[in-house]
């Protein structure tokens, strides 16, 4: 809609819209209105709308996701994490850290207390873990939930966690800050649904052998139900290559972030699964102008039950902290992100 | 165990393995029983068991999967699917064909009247449909159920439908014979444990980017929660040929049914994505030892809602039946089946 | 060209494409000449050759690959490879077995003489070896090549080695009655144009991750030079999965030969690298309309010094031929070939 | 060897491995020298070297790789690419750039006097250039050698051009400074032979499907053969994504330089085929320990005959230097480079 459309204007277009058995989606920018409509299958035929007044330009879409699009919405959009925390856009650069599990509250609560001490905001920890075997360990669950509440009243952390059941997205809103739905459920899109019906911001890991599109229309389910708070996050895709635990091309982030204007953090443990190699794509993510990043740190990897190898311990884990930052603060001073 | 060992015998070997904190699972086979162990996580020290009478033999498995995996269970699983309908074993070459999606009462009958008439017994259909895009079509839901439950009751066939979401599965059971997870739900680790506890058979389609390993391991998730009917489904994966639509290696076949006791059924459709390459692969798999296919067929597939290009029509499918059975024949007679 | 086309309407046809700048190819066909224009680097105005007596039809390529398509030589090509063994077309199905390296005399001749009382014509067998290691054995070379010579001579065998060096071109015609170009080497463009020049027909392997169009541009060089001798050989792509050395998709083989006219043979060897799927996959390669299968075959596949996990023993493959022989009449008989 | 070990202690451990009937290949280090034993085929019984004197540790190594590797030779390699122009270590950062083919006198000059005025010192143009199409262009040949020379001499540039063909080593040895070898001839071992024999740097691209291990067996034949001054070139692998050309993997860089001594430079031109991407991912590589960086520069990028969609113009080319350098200064001064 032209800048000085009036809210009467918006309403003839979108029951214009109603009218031609379609759904009208306004989707409010800081300059002006877009509209998206949904609920075709195929070509439009936009003769009805075509006349109307405070239209600048009808724009065909044809790929799998709309509202995602920067087409549809072209400036940043920024989450909104907790009172003082946000992401996307011109906030700082996200960091979220924690173990691969929740494995007790002495765990937690120790690495928790290192993220208050480093001003790091959010925590990360697996309560539900989707794992390869059924005889692998399948996390806390519930009392790992409970654990992680405690932590957050105690402490003040913003909590993350993993959901990966339609049926228990209630609880986990209720439990935590942030929603996670893994890169095995990418296309789980039940479950998308209905994190799209949460009150809560939602992290989207990138399915193992999913394309950009396919990660995009993921995220378009969410958005779709009326949660425009997704986090998209990269940890790299399959591929034969057996040196590392997945491949993660940071082109994915510029590239993503052209096409969308929702945040995109990065995940250099379950990227590369090697310890040695999370604090230097950490730090490249920085300029490759990833939004934030999500690391995993154990208070002791060695005796992890899940994903140890690709853990950093506490001490490793504050070094990496201040060499962000000091990155960061270069890369943005000399305007060297992209 | 040993053939002679009795039942009080199987019995302490149970016990002892409670006592040790695990808890066995008798695989009873044609002519001795085989007790899997399992809850244990990484190596078990063998010693309470080793002088136990009846035992022949402890074998320490160390892959992901147990139940599954023919060290525990040499002989092939029969599923049994309807009254006088079985795959698996020496059970005959299982034909399963219908649409992608239900998309009408009409196209449903169409297809299962020449189901009927050539011989072929079990329809599928799509009722909950997922797909990559939330704006494309999204099946009947719960119209397309009771289709499908309409057409089961009238022709006497078996039907198998996709199920996405752990709360369906109950409704779903009621409507059909057969529920089919889809390649997009293979590492959905709740809904696998919810039609593990179902009490209808599952297909298990391959997931576009697991490995072997990870597609036994997730038929453990529903062999463990006690449902033994498991019908393995290849349907290629995702490479970076573009002329297929996926790419499907059909030595995995024989592969899997040397490492698995469960039925191992074919795709040529979603495999390929092109109807000219449906009939020589639907072939070839009778060769590599499937047990049977899985074919999309439509009344008009040039009008399908989904699928279209890689869905034969009636007249195309009745003809493949007819050299199905014919190479199948030649190839039981001349024992070249691997 | 119109089936009643005068080679005085070819010559002038082919005159006025050269006076365009570009070059006429002619390619006969058994009703008709079809004439190639190459030379070109994007779209032809074809104006100049719009009126021109005896053509039917103009057809614009653009494919990277002219000679090679069917759109160019709607019929099969059926290569020569000796006095009386052709393949393609109507030719009977073609065996090519032999070790993967020739190791000695002896070895070469113990195969040679199971493949002459079995009626297999062609013993394949490598000299120069193309090994990931320097380290590792690189094959026999110029000796390997005299064996090879020598034992064509006595037998009455066809052989069939792979050429890695353009200098070597010569040395190898000389020697053997096929050259074969390997998986590593399809897109070594100076080796394809000296093969192209070569008199001798050509095996060219798909690369490892090579496309399907990429691997008949390849072959499009080596018709270009004027070699119209090329076999196609599938042996399977590079993915994730490693329980099989490669991923190999029979739907490529009618897939190609929708696409080409070349003749497409199958090595079940490397394609699955593993003795026990090299049985089911090359009888499955005939429904789908394979003109041969390549297979390796070592009188000691225990002690071979390449590739002997994936190497039949001499009784191995004479079981496999019979069995191959009796599914090809079956196939021939009822149609079912792709 | 120890520190202390004398030049006799030396030689009587060289001719005690030749009296194995190996071969022993000395190889000084800035602290002590190491001796690689090389011509074994699988495990060496090390008997004899056990008592003599000298020797600190025997280290069974059983990759495919031994000179390549950094067990054999801890410190960085370091490459003199010209009188006063070194990669590898801790030289600076290494700039190498120019357009995908020389297409002209006109066009490469253009280039060469940007290079010289910002201080880049090494220009890349392709001569012989491998195309997917033997219908595409070929690149000028021997007339892009004669432009390539005469631009070094003219400028005192450096040149570097890719060799495809082992005849054509020599003549592209006298043509320019340093030689390269294109990711499709990775593993063409008679060209690594070959450029292994030279008197000229080798740059070595990853193929397309290559792991990491492969990759650095490919380096191996090149030192085996007497050449020490290899820089390795990560360009990306072929994946199933298509919205970037090839997935870069940027973690491949510090992996292989903890694996190997030898200098590591990234091409995001290839890597990502997007001019939009070069920079971000060109950029992000320093963090990641790169010796340097290859780019596409083009002074018309929309009239390229090849690669014109992932060719910087000389502005955009010249910006991206000056922030690589500070970027560059930055990570160096703060040790952030991994």
């Amino acid at each position: 809609m032209h800048q000085s459309a009036t809210s009467r204007d918006i309403e003839r277009v979108k029951e214009t819209i109603i009218s031609m058995g379609l759904k009208p989606i306004p989707i409010p920018g800081s300059e002006r209105t877009a509209i998206g409509v949904i609920g075709n299958q195929g070509w439009v035929d936009d003769t009805p709308l075509r006349n109307l007044k405070g239209i600048i330009d009808i724009i065909h879409v044809t790929k799998p996701y709309k509202l995602v699009s920067r087409d549809f919405h072209p400036s940043d959009t920024v989450v909104k994490l907790g009172r003082d925390v946000t992401t996307g856009g011109k906030s700082p650069f996200l960091l979220i850290a924690g173990p691969c599990a929740v494995e007790s509250r002495e765990q937690i609560f120790r690495v928790a207390r290192l993220l208050k001490r480093i001003g790091v905001r959010v925590l990360r920890g697996g309560a539900y873990k989707p794992r390869t075997s059924p005889h692998s360990f399948q996390g806390l669950q519930d009392e790992g939930l409970r654990i992680l509440s405690d932590v957050r009243k105690e402490t003040g952390l913003l909590a993350v966690t993993e959901v990966m059941n339609p049926e228990h997205v209630e609880k986990v809103s209720e439990a935590v800050d942030i929603l996670q739905i893994g890169a095995r459920n990418m296309q789980n899109f039940d479950l998308l649904r209905e994190v799209g019906r949460a009150k809560r911001p939602v992290i989207l890991k990138r399915g193992l052998s999913a394309t950009i599109e396919e990660w995009l229309a993921s995220a378009e389910y969410i958005l779709l139900e009326g949660n425009p708070d997704v986090i998209l996050c990269e940890r790299g895709i399959r591929t034969f290559e057996t040196l590392t635990r997945n491949t993660s091309d940071l082109a994915v982030i510029p590239l993503v972030k052209s096409l969308s204007h929702l945040p995109v953090i990065y995940d250099p443990s379950h990227a590369t699964g090697k310890r040695s190699l999370i604090r230097p794509m950490a730090l490249a993510s920085i300029v490759t102008g990833a939004d934030g990043v999500m690391i995993e740190v154990h208070p002791e990897p060695e005796q992890a039950l899940s994903d140890g190898p690709q853990s950093l311990n506490l001490k490793e884990f504050e070094r990496l902290v201040s060499e962000i930052k000091e990155l960061d603060a270069f890369v943005n001073k000399k305007r060297l992100r992209a």
